[in-house]
């Protein structure tokens, strides 16, 4: 099937610039196959009038937790151990396969909305997230959460779920799998030596968290005599290629390792305030040269999907943070949002910006929406004024999944009742 | 007229608590007549399903420009110098009346859009804001910018200007009027002093920029010896009731002078980090008593006039500069977005909350959005996972505005046509 965005701004790549040109974008089968020039023998099955909209790589959320958007505004303005104790943990402790299931339907639909079209994501319960994935046209990196210890039969049960998983996967090109150590204080060293060894003997890549609160840093600093960026990097952690959630609380050390390991550092600011971590010295980590990419973290703490609003606080709270109104531009912004983000998962030559060759993963916006008017930087625009609302049409894999807002792979009312009835159970 | 909200989840105040309640909502003229039972004789023109829907009270903006809406994503990521002088200074300089209104047009769209149902203004270009809010239905509070020294003809001439544009609106309603001095470093003793002496005479309230950066406050300490606050509260500005907008840079003392003389504080988060100012100390001007209410600024320096992007920005940031997840509540927020607005502006008779004999002043939200489900804990979703976008309806003054999102008062069409020539023209 054939695809033409005609006439439309689009947010290219010129070298290391990302620029707005008004170009025509044709889509054959999965791919971007031409911008610019039409192509011999095109046809065009379907053709979107580019008129006041904007063609844009989507977004990549490269960590969430997509099963727990059934748990937004659960459990709010909360002390951490109230907040995980009293409520999360609880929940997750009764929840099914089937409810993790529809929490990550929900989740799709959000980030279909705002313009993400690729997310990473650790979760517990095998076959759901894929599941929903399959169905609704997205395109995901799936860690299966892995916790445990060196002599423990359900660390090791957890890594064969892990490879269950991805097996059962196969037929699905949208699909691709890491493995995800959860964090040094839910892994002891001989776990995590287990994993990376696994990890390497498989060429999967790694998704952990790390350095995320004050206490994850005392309670490593007394069991292991280190940081937790350390304790991952001694046990072989880094020694394939990593994403690392969170690295809130990090030292100058920590971040040198980091970058000489090339470990991609997945920034989340609304979680990091909402559960109050802090900020990340992420413009610190920028100017090392480690790769940063966004992610939204679950809706239980955020309670947001949204990377529109991801990318917001991203360009926006280091500049309050250092009181330097240059510090992380909306130009460095939407290339952490994108590429960086495919970079970090390992899909830079699929996904993360519109180029020829590359898989067609594309947001279309509307213009005519105050938020975006008038017509000025729209890149700026994307940062500092869009709500992702003006995301109309979202193509992934070089199918249409959402159209005028309507969400065409999936049943949203459906949706929507099961996620009410499951908290309404689980509560 | 008489609208019924019918059997609508409703954010209602108990005493000190927001509550969410089902109710039906009876508005006649432009009043709310009853919450809750059907008052007698009454007859709907018009019914308004609230299956699925959440009438909340309309956002108040307690401080922008809406005229610099046609400057949003002309100038970001620079030094304020090279952002103010290189940039806005100059299209200020070139803009005319004419375009000003259509800056204002936008503005009041994009509040609309996005559950705004009053705003305060500061602006220059006298008629303009006040034409817009007119034939829009908006409600505002306007105020003439102020300039001046004491021996000024200009400042003279700008405090005229400021009654004139007063006295030319009295037909309607929707309409009051603040005196603006601008700010410590735009205004001297002497003017100040007129000001406040005109303020009094004249019944009037102040609405002044203070404290915003810390060149204002080195500035102010070479010239005056004191800092902003001190220098506005010796020179009478808080001797009426005042909005003090900003108040970054801020001493404990300042706080005391501000609790003592009943200021309310309109803070910007979004503006005071994007020009690289920091945050304001709103917990600890909380803890003191002080009114906090919330602003946007102007589509300048934020870039968007969205509230529910406002208040996620209040609810989440101070959680991370204090590491204190209980920092601003929610339910602290809903209040300064909505009630504690309608006090600093003199307007808590008339609008801020849901209740019989105020104002029908309200924003009407469709839950069918995956930011609200599942439906758990909405007045949480309105700071921590709503974008706006989820405002179907709105009435002001019991009159709706804006259905199913189209604005009914006003060509959002011809604004956009208008505000891209303006800005085409100008830049």
């Amino acid at each position: 099937m054939g695809i033409l965005l005609k006439d439309i701004m689009a947010i290219l790549p010129e070298g290391n610039e990302d620029i707005i040109r008004k170009t025509s974008i044709y889509i054959e089968g999965n791919e971007i196959i031409s911008i610019g020039r039409e192509p011999e023998g095109f046809s065009a099955d379907k053709v979107i009038d580019g008129k006041d909209r904007l063609a844009i790589p989507g977004f990549i959320n490269c960590h969430t937790h997509s099963y727990m958007s059934f748990m937004r505004n659960v459990a709010d303005d909360l002390s951490f151990m109230d907040w995980l104790f009293g409520t999360i943990d609880p929940i997750e402790q009764k929840m099914t396969d089937e409810d993790a299931y529809w929490g990550a339907c929900l989740a799709i639909i959000e980030m279909m909305k705002s313009g993400t079209t690729c997310f990473s994501d650790m979760q517990m319960n095998i076959h759901q997230t894929t599941r929903a994935v399959k169905e609704s046209g997205m395109r995901a990196v799936i860690s299966r959460g892995l916790v445990g210890s060196g002599d423990d039969e359900g660390g090791q049960m957890r890594l064969r779920q892990a490879y269950e998983e991805r097996d059962a996967a196969k037929d699905c090109d949208r699909l691709t799998f890491m493995l995800g150590p959860h964090a040094p204080y839910t892994c002891d060293d001989a776990y995590m030596r287990i994993v990376s060894e696994e990890a390497k003997k498989n060429n999967m890549r790694i998704h952990v968290h790390l350095s995320e609160s004050v206490s994850e840093i005392e309670q490593i600093k007394e069991k292991y005599g280190c940081t937790p960026i350390e304790m991952a990097d001694r046990n072989g952690l880094f020694d394939v290629p990593a994403i690392a959630a969170h690295c809130v609380q990090i030292t100058e050390s920590d971040m040198d390792i980091l970058k000489r390991k090339n470990v991609s550092v997945v920034t989340n600011p609304a979680s990091n305030m909402k559960l109050g971590n802090g900020f990340a010295p992420v413009p610190a980590m920028m100017e090392k040269g480690i790769n940063i990419c966004l992610g939204t973290d679950g809706a239980a703490s955020n309670n947001s999907l949204n990377m529109f609003h991801e990318l917001n606080l991203l360009t926006l709270i280091h500049k309050g943070v250092n009181k330097t109104p240059q510090c992380i531009s909306a130009k460095e912004g939407f290339k952490i949002a994108t590429i960086n983000g495919a970079r970090a998962l390992g899909l830079e030559k699929e996904t993360g910006t519109l180029e020829e060759g590359k898989k067609a993963d594309i947001a279309i916006l509307n213009l005519n929406n105050p938020s975006l008017m008038p017509t000025n930087n729209l890149i700026a625009g994307l940062s500092y004024s869009a709500n992702g609302s003006e995301v109309e049409t979202v193509i992934i894999d070089g199918k249409v999944t959402m159209e005028n807002r309507k969400i065409l792979t999936m049943d949203e009312e459906l949706i929507y009742k099961k996620v009410n009835e499951i908290i309404t159970r689980l509560k």
